[in-house]
């Protein structure tokens, strides 16, 4: 059984698009998983009640304060009973499996970090996300955990979008490419330079430099890609630019051919962020769900299934392994 | 009357396509402009010849040599008698307005730089591309001439990017973004933030930082967007990813919603990069229009056409106007 906490006050449209994602969870996910929202208890009570929900597999961990999207990370990690600290800090009590929010993303991460430890020999976490392409998606990380990486920081990314990509992926010795504006190993900045020489002596199935064009066609001109991995300033410029280009193509198709709106976001669910729901913070052990601040119910409900993944993948102690072979190696 | 330079041995399907792009565009331009065809004589009479080319427009002009795609930039400057370099002879010598190519990029802008000069206070030349948007194009700059780029760089691209939006696109009083990771002026890393500052105090129409997302929407929540700022290592990125985004989004479409693939494409034009045809790099002394190494002779064709653009609207008199004015003030 896994108990996979919410963030009831996370979020654009907390608490309501936290609850009704929740309950639209419950409808999908088997007995006996479980889901505890963690705020302001009459607030989710109120909600609840107004949803006429089913609440046999609910549980409401109260938290009296609510750490705000403009909040700067510092000060959110001094609010010890914010929805977001009580929240994660049942994973070290032994007492949930999982932590899901919508709200500040920089508070998550600091707090992430501190409540859930990072992984051993592990300077960083990293956010993986995953990008629709021609073929399959590719995992990109770092899509903006991180502005400023290391050579040896872009390494243990590809070691864990490596197992990310083998347990939530199902990806066999999944393929690595670094992120850089030419194929050759000696494009790209000084960092890139590097880390494509710790990547060549990694172990890891690294094909070398990949450029912006593979992404989207899931395939540079070696072979399929699994994973992509840049520092977190270009990983979250193209993560927006992607989110956003979809989209604008798909309005411009619409119009200029006249075709059915709704029919052609049915047919291309993947450009949609609320479809992937939330990207996991890598890196840290235990599992924290960063969920779009725009999230809506839908969007929740899929972080939800994303965090029972990777609990039940058993993905954490996969890294953990593997960054501690690499260690001692 | 405009004399424009090609290079007629540059590019992956030279020197077909680039003898066939001329011709093409001859058959556009309005007399009295000219095109001057660089490269092996023998190699062009024979193109010509095969295509059974009206020459009265048409100038040949002898280079023995060729610097292949593969050629280190420093291998190429060396090379006096390369088309590359004898076509951006011409314009020093008063005898050429501009200079195309679709050949070896790194080698185009160092002989650019040596042979034409920068412009007054300018520590480099940036390329500048236009990427399709919602609302009208954006022009984005750094998209690949320098990999690192310091604060005052980026605010000379920011100064070039203005110019180029007032003469070749009509845009008055152009709106700047800097790229970054969030709108607050303190989001970014080290080089961005002092751009920003940079940017703020510089008398341009600076609307501040920008997102990934507001590129492909032509517009940030403050309003609509002319140029974006950004270093060339994550320029290029974003320009090969969005040429790889539109054509894979489209097929996705193609194929999933049964539609004629030939209707489609062409009421997407703007995602082919064969109709932008050529970037110039902005910043030199006089006009060298980079084209893609893969360009077909539509895309030459269109090259020349924002060769001459560029020739008539006086584009580099105002960039070196305008970037005095900055380095007096």
């Amino acid at each position: 059984m896994a108990r996979i906490a919410l963030d009831a006050m996370g979020g654009d449209h907390a608490p309501r698009a936290a609850i009704a994602g929740a309950l639209l969870a419950l409808a999908e996910l088997p007995a006996p998983h479980r889901i505890q929202l963690v705020g302001q208890a009459p607030v989710i009570e109120a909600e609840l009640a107004s949803l006429n929900a089913d609440r046999s597999r609910l549980e409401i961990v109260p938290a009296a304060d609510v750490i705000a999207m403009t909040d700067k990370p510092s000060v959110a990690l001094r609010s010890k009973s914010s929805s977001m600290v009580v929240g994660l800090e049942l994973q070290p009590r032994g007492l949930s499996d999982a932590f899901v929010s919508a709200g500040n993303t920089g508070a998550q991460m600091a707090a992430s970090m501190r409540i859930l430890k990072l992984l051993p020999g592990l300077e960083r976490p990293a956010i993986g996300t995953l990008f629709p392409t021609a073929l399959k998606p590719v995992l990109v990380l770092d899509s903006g955990a991180h502005v400023v990486c290391s050579a040896e920081e872009l390494l243990q990314f590809a070691r864990l979008g490596s197992v990310y990509a083998e347990d939530l992926l199902g990806r066999t010795n999944p393929v690595i490419g670094l992120l850089s504006i030419g194929e050759e190993d000696e494009k790209g900045n000084a960092v890139v330079k590097e880390a494509n020489a710790l990547l060549h002596a990694s172990g890891l199935n690294f094909q070398g430099n990949v450029e912006g064009r593979d992404i989207p066609q899931g395939q540079s001109e070696r072979g399929p890609i699994d994973v992509v991995v840049c520092d977190g300033f270009v990983g979250n410029i193209l993560l927006k630019f992607y989110e956003a280009a979809g989209p604008v193509i798909m309005r411009m198709m619409v119009e200029r051919l006249g075709l059915d709106a709704g029919k052609v976001r049915k047919g291309f669910s993947e450009f949609d962020y609320t479809e992937q729901g939330g990207a996991p913070l890598l890196g840290v052990s235990g599992v924290s769900i960063i969920s779009h601040g725009k999230s809506n119910d839908r969007a929740i409900k899929n972080a939800i299934r994303v965090a029972l993944r990777a609990v039940e993948s058993g993905m954490t102690e996969h890294a953990s392994r593997r960054l501690s072979q690499s260690v001692s190696a």
